[in-house]
């Protein structure tokens, strides 16, 4: 019943989400073999309570945090939407003036739209920090934003790594920065978590968010790491689970499923880590080779999570890209899972300065623990004709009279 | 690895959370060894949404409604917050005059704390609709309440079946009066869902919540019906998933599950609910047999859950019931698991009429797919002696110089 049923294409889109560990699968057979809501007094109750305290210990000795600072949430978004909203609410409660959110401009749609609920609908005020052509939000610019808006601001909110790029950014000169002027800082870490080592507490944030997905956990699942003293306004009202912060029966089995994925994930990283570094330098230099003109977005050395490789093809679509690559057995992404299908240039890129036209030519390989030298053959092995058709594909569509050509 | 692994306790609280059915977990093991987001374009993804989509029209089948209807969420909390927080602001942002909620005082802390929040924090009015002594709210009672605040009320939620008594509403009947204003009504299924037919078309209801783990499938899962045109505001924003409701990445694995549990839950149902009902019944002449003058706690005759019993026992502290009853090894609550160690009475209770010192001595015993003969056996077997021995214990420490004796 646990064989490996994946397909026998080449996954190259663990950004999107990663298999499950073997493991992690076990773990949480065995806790659905049991029955218990962790909220119940008696014997049952008390024994998925149990996994779901040990779990928080795991979770938080894995993330430098202490176990009262995991608050399990149902996933990256959850955990996004908690902390924007909810240290905005408690904030703004606390002194009405502080209705300012500092947010980069490249962040994932969970905390981008969550901002965007707070202008539109509760009077909140938005500044997006501006990244350089690496895709970073320098400190300079948090520093210039909170010299102009401390006061008034609520709290700062920037991604440990972009989920498009990969691109990771300065989180422990933000929070220093933020700190100095008493302002919280929330980090979205649901990629870096995955194949960064994360130290909440040296971090200096007030908040971070992971997912299990990622890394190998169940999907559903996630957690905010969220400081004793930051306050936040639930978004789910109820029970009072999770220090009255999010209500709702605990999900005993993926909560134990993420906990196993993180000690995996952490204990694996220092080997793992060189190894998706070399494999994924040998597709960057393979892709360059095959593709000379294509562009490596992101940042031109370190400064990348190990596993991704963005890149931007000059007069093709990435949708293109995309499917004729799925059609030859590869699959990857052309950015974010979560907007995928969406006819327009992504937001990262255009933030980095690249031409929306030319932006919308890209697309995202993201390595992971099952990858293989052998996904990374198979994909330069098809690549030049894929690239070859999606621009024959461009052309004729550019050419085609009535269509809006690479504009669309 | 998939072996029963639960204690050789009576499970006499499925109404806290149920076993899972075996085919449940095994359809999650089948999707845990696979991989894919639902969101992503290429094969991996797309099988995934097949499973989610296949998932959604049997839900939408087992529970009256369409596909489109379905909005997949984390659980019943999630639902019931969505609900009501989401219809709230909707409501209220097409008309700002309509800011009042109709609420039953049974509800569970779900509607009950969102409601609440929305007073304290977004300028809601409440109406708290009272209920009978059987702990039902009769129609005339909404009836009235529209007649007076019609203009100004966003939303009415109604429970369909209390999760401590067991009290079955009449939402057929409610739902009605309400359209006839152009309200939409929401209802909490979450229990009555494991053990009642539902048609949502048929209701007349807006919105209806239901969660995984009440009726065999998993925890960390449920649904929010939702009728195409009511006007609802997400509680959590990003990848526009779910109708743009519910963002967050699909948890494919524990969806497949909740439509399976509801598939199995949804067959078994008419041969289950005469074999529970005569369970129930055997139960609650045994208890009265042992106890003359312990209080079943609901309505007299039908209109009660099938496997749901709740009784007070005078003198006694329920907490003391249900851990001595734990330690002779039968597994119950006395109320909701939610509230579980929380030293009041239970508001469900006191709106019933129920004076709040002798709601304190209350157990909920609740019935499920796993239930036998000889559980209530067992029960019946040590329930002399426990109840004594609370009885004694309750003697004491009302005697006991410096306590609050029963008014604890």
């Amino acid at each position: 019943m646990f064989s490996s049923a994946h397909s026998s294409a080449v996954y190259l889109d663990h950004a999107a989400t990663t298999p499950m560990y073997p493991a992690v699968i076990e773990a949480m057979a065995e806790v659905f073999a049991t029955v218990g809501n962790a909220s119940s007094l008696h014997g049952s109750g008390r024994s998925a309570r149990r996994r779901i305290e040990e779990s928080r210990e795991s979770v938080a000795a894995c993330l430098g945090a202490r176990p009262s600072e995991v608050i399990f949430t149902s996933g990256g978004t959850e955990s996004d939407n908690l902390a924007v909203k909810g240290i905005f609410w408690g904030r703004r409660d606390a002194d009405p003036r502080r209705t300012r959110i500092l947010a980069s401009a490249v962040e994932h749609h969970a905390v981008l739209d969550a901002v965007e609920w707070l202008v539109a609908h509760e009077g909140a005020q938005v500044t997006w920090l501006p990244v350089d052509a690496s895709g970073a939000v320098t400190p300079d610019v948090v520093r210039a934003a909170l010299a102009m808006h401390s006061e008034e601001t609520a709290l700062v909110t920037v991604m440990w790594a972009n989920n498009e790029t990969g691109t990771v950014n300065p989180i422990g000169d933000i929070a220093a920065i933020a700190s100095a002027y008493d302002v919280p800082v929330h980090s979205d870490a649901v990629q870096a978590a995955a194949q960064l080592p994360i130290d909440f507490a040296a971090s200096g944030l007030s908040a971070l968010s992971i997912t299990g997905h990622k890394l190998g956990g169940p999907q559903g699942v996630g957690a905010l790491l969220l400081g004793r003293q930051v306050s936040c306004v639930p978004l789910s009202h109820g029970g009072g689970h999770e220090r009255d912060l999010r209500s709702g029966t605990q999900d005993t089995a993926s909560i134990v499923g993420l906990a196993s994925a993180l000690r995996i994930t952490t204990s694996e990283m220092p080997k793992r880590s060189g190894e998706l570094i070399a494999l994924r330098d040998s597709l960057i230099d393979g892709v360059q080779r095959i593709a000379p003109d294509a562009v490596l977005n992101g940042p031109t050395g370190t400064g990348r999570l190990p596993g991704s490789a963005h890149f931007t093809f000059a007069g093709c679509e990435g949708d293109s890209l995309l499917m004729l690559l799925d059609v030859a057995g590869v699959e990857c992404s052309t950015g974010s899972a979560c907007t995928a299908g969406v006819a327009s240039a992504s937001h990262v890129l255009t933030a980095m300065g690249v031409d929306p036209v030319v932006a919308r030519g890209s697309l995202r390989f993201s390595l992971g623990h099952t990858s293989t030298d052998r996904d990374v053959e198979t994909l330069l092995s098809v690549l030049p004709q894929v690239i070859e058709r999606a621009r024959a594909a461009g052309l004729a569509s550019a050419g085609a009279p009535g269509t809006h050509g690479g504009n669309r």
